[in-house]
Order: C-alpha cells, then sequence, then structure tokens
C-alpha cells in the first residue's frame, strides 16, 4: 500500500467507537470526553459497545464493518481489552487510508484480512498520568483524537512488524469448507466465505447435516419460517431464517462449519 | 397543505434515525457513514434501533414523536424492513414541514394519522449499485442525506397516491372504545385516545374488566403501587403503575381494549 | 468556590445526558429536539439511559462521572424523576466549572460529595406550556439548552440554601468500613473507598467474611476467575473477578459492607 503517513483529514474529524463497555455506565462518556479535550470538533459515531465481554473475534467484526463504512481520514477506536495494564502493546493501523487504534490482542484481525494488510505502528506516547485499568480513556481516546487534528505518526508511535492476529480468515477461491463468525441482532449467522470466493454456478449450503440449499437473492425467496444462504451486507455468505432467528431457528453457533458444495 | 417543495433547511442538517436492527451491530453505523457522506454537516440523532423485530406498528410509534419533537426540515429515516428486496416501494413522505424516508409497509402510519395526512412520493433513485437486503445503508440513507443538502425531491422521487397504512388511528371525539397501542421502557401503556377525544367533565377507563378510575394529571396522585389513567407526554391517555409497570402488574398488552366511560 | 456566575462556554457547547428511560422508546431524542431548539450548535454526548427505573444513587454516580471526565462549561442533563408533577424542586448545580441540571431528590448526590460542594440554584423559569409527566423534554433539556447560550442563570433560577442528598458519601482517611454503590455491566463492584482514605501501606479487604486481599495493581495479577481489589478508573477501590463478574461470583450486591484492615 502506497500511501502518505498523514491522509488529508475530512472536513470534519470523524472517530468511530467500538467497545465491550455496555451502555449502562459512563465509561463510554469518559472516551468521549478524553477524545474531544483533543479534538473538539470531532464527528463521534458509535459503532457498537455490545460486544460481548472480552470477545475479541466479535470486536473485530464490527470494526472491519466500520472501516468498509466510513471514508479516508476516518479514525476507529477498539477497545475490548482484558489485558489491560499488562505489557500488551498498544496498536495504530493504518489501512484502507484510515486508522485503527486498539490493543494488540488480535481485535485488528478481521479489517487486517479483509481490508489490508495495513502498517501497523506500537503507540509510544503516554500522557502524563493514566490509570491501570482503563487505557481505553486515558491513553487510545486522547491518540486517537490526536490523530484526527494532524498529529504526526511519528510523533505517537513506532513501526512495528509482527501483530497479534486471531485464527480467522476469509476463505479462498473455491473453498469446500467456512464457518459461522459472527451471530447478529436477529440471529442471522455471517460465514467467513465471501461472494467471490465461490466457485461454479450453483453453489449449495450445508451446516453440518442440514441442507440450506442454492444461494437464494433475498429472504423472501423463501417460505416463512424456512431457512436460506445468501450473500449478506457484508459481502458474505449468510445464513438466515425468514421473519425469524437463525440462531434459534437452527441452533447455529460462532464456530460452526458450513459446506460449500458444488450445485449441478 | 401548501408548503414549498424543499423547505429551507435549518443551519445544520438533521436527520434522526428509527430502525429494528439493536445495537449490538455495525448496522447503524453503517447507515449513518453513507449519510454522511452525503451530508458531512448532518446531525444525527437516533430515535431508538430496539423496535422489536419487523415490529412496524412500534416502530410507526417511534417515528411520530420523532416528527413531534423536531421542527422544519428535519428528515426522518426509519427502517423496519422485513419485505427489503422485493418490490415494496421506498417512500419519502413529506408531513409537518419535515420528511420522513421509510419502505412502504405501514410504518409511516401513526405519522400520517396523528400529524398527516402529508404529501406521498415514491424514491426513484438509487445508486449504480447496492445490495439485496440493506436497502437502509444503500438507498434511503443517501437519500436522506440528500434531502438536507438541497437536492429537488422532484430528482429522487415522484408523487405517490396511494401508500400502505395499518388499520390504526387515534380514536375520534367522544368515541367509547381505544386500545392500548405500545408500551414504554417503564412499562407504561399508550392507548390512541387523544385527550381532545375525551368528552364530558370526568371520564373514567376501565381495561377488560379492571376499573382503572378517573383521569389522574400525575403518578403521586394514586398510592405506590396503585393503577391510573393521565394524559402521557404524547397527549394520549396512558395507562400506567406508579412506582411500577403497568405491563407487569395489569398483564396489560399491545391491542388490548380500553374503555372510556362518562364520569357523573 | 470563587467563580463566575457564568464560565465561558467552550467553543462547542457540550451538553451529556443521564437518564432512566432506557433506549428503546424516543423520550430521548424528545429531550434532544427540545435542547437544540435552544442550542443548536449543542454536542449532545449519551453518559447512559440505562438508570435502572428510578434508581437515584446509581444516576447518582454516573452524573458524577461525567462532570469528572468533561471540562468547564459543560452542561449534565440528569432526569430520574419519579416526582414528576409534584412539588419537588428542579435544581441547577453549579460545581466544578460545570452545571448539572436535575430534579432535587438526591440526583446530584455523588457529585457534590465527590466534586463539591457546589452552589445550588432553583430553576424558576418554565415554558409557556408544560406536560406534567415529562418535565424532562418541557422545563429541564431547554434550561439546559439555554445555558449553553449564554442565557444567565440569574435569569432562569434563584440561589436555594437547601438540596436534597442521599446518605451516601466517600469515606474518610483510614476508615475501617466502607460500602459497594456501584456494580457495572462487567459485574466490577464500585466501594466510596477512594484511594486517598486508605491508611498504611499494605490495606487488605473483606466482603463480609470473604477476605479478598491486598490491593492489586491489575486485573492480570490474580489468576482467571480469582477476585480481587484494585482502584478502579474512578479513583475508588472496586472489588473485581479476573475474566468474570464480581457479581455472579461473589454474589455482590449494591449496599454490601467492605471492610479495610491494615496489612502487616
Amino acid at each position: 500500500m502506497q500511501m502518505a503517513r498523514n491522509p488529508k483529514p475530512r472536513a470534519r474529524p470523524t472517530i468511530t467507537l467500538t467497545t465491550d463497555f455496555g451502555l449502562s455506565d459512563s465509561y463510554v462518556a469518559a472516551m468521549k470526553a478524553a477524545i474531544l479535550k483533543q479534538s473538539p470538533d470531532a464527528v463521534l459515531i458509535d459503532v457498537t459497545h455490545e460486544v460481548p465481554p472480552q470477545d475479541i473475534l466479535a470486536g473485530s467484526i464490527s470494526i472491519e464493518r466500520a472501516v468498509a463504512g466510513f471514508g479516508p481520514g476516518t479514525v476507529h477506536l477498539g477497545v475490548v481489552d482484558p489485558g489491560v495494564g499488562s505489557h500488551r502493546k498498544i496498536l495504530i493501523v493504518e489501512i484502507a487510508r484510515q486508522w485503527v487504534v486498539c490493543p494488540d490482542n488480535g481485535l485488528i484481525t478481521w479489517t487486517w484480512r479483509r481490508l489490508g494488510p495495513g502498517k501497523a505502528f506500537k503507540l509510544t506516547w503516554r500522557p502524563r498520568h493514566f490509570s491501570d485499568t482503563f487505557h481505553g480513556r486515558d491513553i487510545m481516546a486522547p491518540a486517537a483524537g490526536m490523530l484526527t487534528v494532524g498529529r504526526k505518526l511519528s510523533d505517537l508511535a513506532v513501526r512495528v512488524s509482527k501483530i497479534e492476529l486471531l485464527d480467522i480468515a476469509p476463505v479462498s477461491a473455491g473453498a469446500k469448507l467456512g464457518q459461522i463468525i459472527h451471530i447478529d441482532h436477529f440471529g442471522n449467522a455471517t460465514t467467513n466465505i465471501p461472494r467471490e470466493s465461490l466457485a461454479g454456478a450453483h453453489p449449495r449450503f450445508r451446516l453440518g447435516r442440514k441442507s440450506i440449499g442454492m444461494l437464494k437473492r433475498i429472504y423472501l425467496d423463501v417460505a416463512p419460517g424456512e431457512p436460506l444462504a445468501l450473500i449478506g451486507s457484508q459481502g458474505l455468505v449468510e445464513i438466515a431464517v425468514r421473519d425469524g432467528s437463525a440462531e434459534k431457528v437452527l441452533g447455529i453457533r460462532v464456530g460452526d462449519a458450513v459446506y460449500v458444495e458444488l450445485g449441478r
């Protein structure tokens, strides 16, 4: 990837937030206060704060969606951080002409694998005082803010060659086996099978021993309560149930195998 | 309704969002990214994303509250869209000097019945590429954004004379029978009985066989744990329980009949 | 506290919101609409809307966090208001060079006790028309907005000498007994024991009969599933369980006693 170190910021600096903090406490507002102190004009966009506690894979998938949706110069702050206060690094990753600020614990994985690779930097900047338990507020939020107001990356971070990545990736073209990587609010199950990996004119899908059938276009292509496979809005094969929850109806879970069979 | 096609936008364009997407995924952020690409200065206000999945009536009531609360030129984006990808139309409705962008599946009902009628248009604009499963992000969000930056309605949509409406409306003056149309977070139950429909000096209310008594002014007018009827903040009769949940205490549900009896 | 009546507003007026309204209804958006009518440029920050219904202590703790996080001139709107429509006062409290607008029912307590005392004023301003059940929208939100656009406090409110405060406070230096005042989304339990109250080099903590041990620095200082005491991000002693929920594992509840023992 050939790009300037500091992409020209948008007219309004934009920062997205993805955490496992939930919405019942003041933690998210504390991070926003810390961002606004550095970047008073920032537009703050919540991606989600309902990542299941310490679920790095789930957080990783939400962050990739944020990077895919927003444009050049956007900063994405991801905080799912069970190792807070330990020696785990904090990363700034330059990817798709945007930045992701997050702990080096695999949270960057899905963005790196679908939209990257990027360039990884270790955040060396630290404030004079910071807590041992809330680096999201004390270190990562100010760093995200500083990136949007023209602070040079080289003042904040140094290039690193090795980062933590989870053992999950989009399958290759023609792959016969994928897996469920995410289940959404509606109970729709996303796989790691991108549209462009599908070989042959009429792929069929199987979930364990349960046949899901050929790829459909929309939910209404099957009867209410029936399962189907379709290309979801992420460009990945999704297993769904019309007017229902695939999670409940099919008992589907993250990690379940999904088989791709050649149609005829 | 006599109004210019394009009401003068507010200093800061404002767009509200009402969906059944929940807050645990990145869908809402994806819509916001799409809006901001068209309207970078837009103020984005979440009404709710916790409409029960595919509950068009509930979404309809939240959208009406948004239109009632905001001022001229505001755009309201409503996405509860089980028919996504089918031939259902997408509407732009001009109403109360504001716009509502939503699928033509009844979601406009409560706004139309309480604040309208408005003028309905069918959105004909489409982006070059769009998914089959997420028109909220790919079609409706950009259209909402374009409305706030002066794009002419006639470039985007054509007038239609027929729209889908649910079979629900505010009762008329002097009506003896209403129903529960919404139950809120506190368990308070809203009826379709507007304050101005109440005839006589001292109406009394009955929920099935359960007498609720005369109209009270505030929750503290009854003892803790006791039910009451009062005019809620929407200007509609509401059945509540002081310091408790009418939903739980009275077993009240959407659709339940509420009888208005003349007081003496 | 020696301060000007009207601290110079920030470049962008900022208003935070803390309520027990939940996120499934349109109440929060209704308050934001009312704020923006007074203060169109306001930056609106949600602290939380998931204060348990009518839980004034919980709301009080979230508001203190918001005041601690934001800077001079910020206005904090707190609405947990079971007495709405009664004769309870509405307060504007000037504290830490910021303002809190909330009902006079104890909601200011934790801010007052940790960051104050402040100066309390009774809001006398009323709009021409307002509901009996939603003063958050009709009275407090507009008042908060007006404070950010230079409206003089003396036009809106009069000084009062007595306010409602809950019976809860940070413990004093050397105290032997504290209590759990809040349990967060992760199940971590916050006490009313500030770091600076701890006497002696090696305090140990006990929850009822359960020994929690010496103060640790970070969660990783104990094995997974083990309980620990540490200084949380609020500067208060917190009881947690590594990679788990202290609430569930220890059966901990708000109000539980926490004993501080001298280490040796």
